[in-house]
């Protein structure tokens, strides 16, 4: 029998991203799909690229429509999943995409969101090295609710860990720069995002560490390092729809930086990442676009070794919708309901 | 048992977008891929999106290479698949996505590609309508030899070709304004084609009836309508790297001007395509954009009556690459193998 | 002394293009520059582009901010300039960007814009044929108050007009498909206009005749012909912010077919604008893009004969908000003022 | 009487582009265009924008055509000016867009070019401030040989140079990371660089240390620090013709981040420019994109401190072409020809 799944806040770009992605999955039965000021239309005006779902209707965003099913995804504005979230039965799978149940601390919540913090939820990132040699697909296999990580979060922890989890980073100097496809905006009408505004141009925005993925950024690493890590974080937007590339940098320790090679430093994410499906360092030379990752779940990273200033810089891209979204929360479904973890995500990037 | 397949002209864009197909069919296990001066390098330095396929080789473009598969795949440049083609066993299924065997008539290859005609072979286009209420899909089923349609032909085929089944057509005042994303000039070097040149811009070429597509739209529409039909055609180049947006406008029949409301006369189009899986004539005041089948087999149509000018405007949307090629050679290979016809096949758009 | 130029609307995009064209107007003297919700503004906010004028403060869109200055331009939406036009002083010239002014018949008007007519003004397209071997440009030297032409109809008439002209047309059978840039849709904030929609996408719109632009394009080819054209019209959005991409095609007359070559037929639209200095017909061969005319009052041309449909195609490119708006503005003034027709207009296009 | 300038390497990106600027400079005559592979054909063939100069002929690119001009622009390979500069006259003022002149240090040039070293010429970047409170363009005004700098270390060395002309950063720790359109890679055919591969892609290349420009970006700003700064600079490519955002921060002095505000610290960059005709620090708040200087030699500037980690964060927006490269080298001829700075410099970016 199939698993019964409902999406929430389907006229999104999160949500649409969700539904194209189950609507391949193999196991999956799309059960309610909702919204909140589209209720009432077909899905097919919304999303119009569904064409399999078009005829679907789009029902009120309720409790009432989204219990009864054994998986429920929220793909809503950050704040608005709290409240939901809580009134769904303890033994549905909710699977929250949105910012609420992300981070660890209150404080950081409040300083980033200013609203109250909803809590914490086991962090959908199942690639990211954990303690004594364990990932955090570990932290999934049990529970019931899962928070999706952040679209620049997932490109930077994935960068970064390998080193962190080794040993082989300062704490105390990372600087990180993305560049997002605008689609990681969202899809309220808003002047700047405009077609017209965002062609032809590079801009940044949420300069000087104030951006809210700052605090998800700083949490994962210093869990991976087991010490507090600082990130000085800069997103731009870049003129594409979909598509992040993060440009991650970190000092080496400088006992490694003396004793290691290039070579051998690189050999640390290679080993950390050889033996998942998703993630893929790439032979040396060659350098990662996100145009290889467009619309799928996969993830290129590079690393090369700066010795005159002894720096690692690790570029790694994603799908900020796929895998930095929509991917990330399936392919953690899969696990929290023990099935093969590639299941609906086996398509491969669309480029060029 | 898994089907055997081998790609030639794996390094280029159609062959790229054939074993992403290929990749996720079912049915389907990619044997030989070859290719010409790429021959010896890794897919993944040349297709770095194709992550599973990566550490596979490409071998030299060679029959003997190619033989011994169940399934060949032509993905060579215009007038190399002839010769290779007529050495491959007869019951090996040989689709060819280059142009050489879709002309019916020798001397409008002559005219238009100055070299010998290779032969005809069945046309790859499933789903238009053929003689006594037939679709070409049946064409398909019983043979060895399978000519993958142009990318402008399928699109400017599917758009008007219900129009002139239905005798609702005039056939000597068809215009056709195309435009296309850059993967369909292929993945040669040239400067015209750097991203350069193309980001921000639009620009015809081909134009006054010389663009090789025209004789393949006008023997596709003629065998429809039952009657030589006569086609301006006028490709642009679009600033994206995927996508055709087609424009076809033909003059209605007077005597059905006169009896029909254009929404009687919009439903020609819904029901020629009421059965059809990847084609969907959109909803009244939905038009179709090619974001909206990027990447997937779909086709986005819509219709127009325009009643002061007497013509019906039909656009339609295709992915070049896919629908457009690989989607369509690995939908032929399935109806002649006697498989489901979307297997391999069920992938949304890639929207936003 | 210089000239005092009045900008109302200069929160826009047609609105921005004329500040930036005036910006290095050497004979101009920017006075008031007016918006409506954004009065109270620096420009610098609104137009980050605008460097040199970023510190101007905008004033409350009104007759009193307006009036007293030597020139008024009007970028305002469709129906906002009759009112605040008719309340200016007769001696003031007044330059309408907006189509309140530009369609002769009133019925038209109605039926398009669902209003009532504002009246007449002479038609801002300088380089026009009219009757008896004269341009345009002579009914712009007198007058004070000057209708811009729409953007579609710029590139639509300078690419057919000379055909008509020349008597070597039919009017009843011309076919227009534009590619429009997105500012062409102006500024306002719409989900349908985000980055994320219309990147990497092609779509129509506005098709069956139903744009408005369809009245003022048969107008104005009317007018050039001594008969009624008429003219199915079909505008598309491509992926880029600025530029129009214009395939027109038409019947040539019989007689002319059979004794006309190719290239007499060309030689008209050469001889037609050989004396214009922003008007370039291509040599033979060569097809023109629209980043050629980026930021730029030029306009590239190309014509072709397709001998087996007996049409002629021509493609013209212009940039939308530059010949296709404000650069028109501007060359109007400077008829309308006596001065040299391309103050102000001199830079080339900005390409690659 | 009009200044007789030449320019070689007029078929190229940066060749163009200095024509399309002296096109309407107007003190300049434009004398000798010159090409290598190209000479012979008309420019407008090769920079069909340039529609103003499409009829002049591109001649043999040699000492014999250049010399006799009062000024010689070299916009040609790396490597290629040294030789032919060499035999130009004493007198005659040369220009090298290129990178030949630009080090100080042989070794560093034969480490990152792989050939001798041309010699250095005074550095083309005005606004740069130097010791004992003067600015670069002093070294200009005398000189008959000027080196344009790279377009990299113009958005690097403008934005931080005057926080290290403070003395408020450290020099051992700055970490660069640029975005840039792909015209910066050059008007020659790459697999790499077609459309297909750009559009909708952002990827890094010259990651690690390794690329040209970061010895003149160390170099750059060790001359201002007074101290040898070392960088870590990455380099990516955007999908956009034009266009560098450069985002580049520093450790702030760790008794200036005691005593100083984000204010005060802020008011360095103001003050360093408010002279500055071309460099602009946006109110703040405002953050500056691409698309605000396309096709100006403007550059947008803004700064954030970070004080979680200490660090100031700026980015800087210049056009590739004209800032980075033919404005420089316009703006530069004007200062050594005692013109006013920004004759041929007057039009703001093309926006939106």
């Amino acid at each position: 029998m199939k698993i019964s799944v409902a999406v929430s806040g389907a006229s999104g770009y999160a949500g649409g991203e969700v539904l194209r992605l189950l609507a391949n999955h193999p196991q999956v039965q799309i059960g309610a799909i909702t919204a909140h000021s589209n209720a009432g239309s077909r899905l097919g005006e919304l999303q119009p690229h569904l064409y399999s779902l078009a005829d679907r209707l789009l029902e009120e965003n309720s409790v009432a429509n989204l219990a009864g099913h054994d998986v429920v995804f929220l793909a809503l504005p950050h704040g608005a999943s709290g409240e939901i979230a809580a009134q769904l039965p303890a033994e549905t799978l909710v699977i929250d995409a949105g910012a609420d149940h992300r981070l660890v601390y209150a404080g950081a919540w409040q300083e980033f969101y200013h609203s109250e913090h909803a809590g914490t939820w086991p962090y959908g990132l199942p690639e990211l090295p954990i303690a004594h040699g364990r990932r955090q697909r570990e932290e999934l296999r049990t529970t019931k609710r899962i928070a999706v990580p952040g679209c620049y979060p997932t490109s930077a922890l994935l960068a970064l860990a390998p080193g962190f989890a080794a040993g082989a980073l300062l704490a105390d100097d990372v600087v990180i720069v993305s560049a997002s496809g605008t689609s990681g905006a969202g899809k309220a009408a808003k002047t700047n995002l405009l077609g017209s505004e965002v062609i032809g141009s590079m801009a940044p925005y949420g300069v000087g560490g104030v951006h809210r993925h700052t605090p998800e950024i700083e949490q994962g690493l210093s869990s991976v390092a087991g010490e507090q890590v600082t990130v000085s974080f800069t997103p731009t937007l870049a003129p594409m729809s979909r598509g992040i590339l993060t440009t991650a940098t970190a000092k080496v320790a400088p006992q490694l930086l003396k004793e290691t090679s290039a070579a051998q430093l690189r050999q640390i994410w290679v080993d950390a990442y050889e033996d998942e499906e998703f993630i893929h360092v790439l032979p040396e030379g060659q350098w990662p676009a996100t145009q290889s990752v467009l619309g799928s779940n996969h993830v290129g990273i590079q690393v090369a070794l700066d010795e005159r200033t002894g720096r690692v810089i690790v570029c790694s891209v994603i799908d900020n919708l796929t895998k930095g979204t929509a991917g990330a929360a399936v392919q953690s479904m899969n696990i929290a309901l023990g099935l093969e973890e590639n299941l609906g995500l086996k398509q491969l990037g669309v480029a060029p």
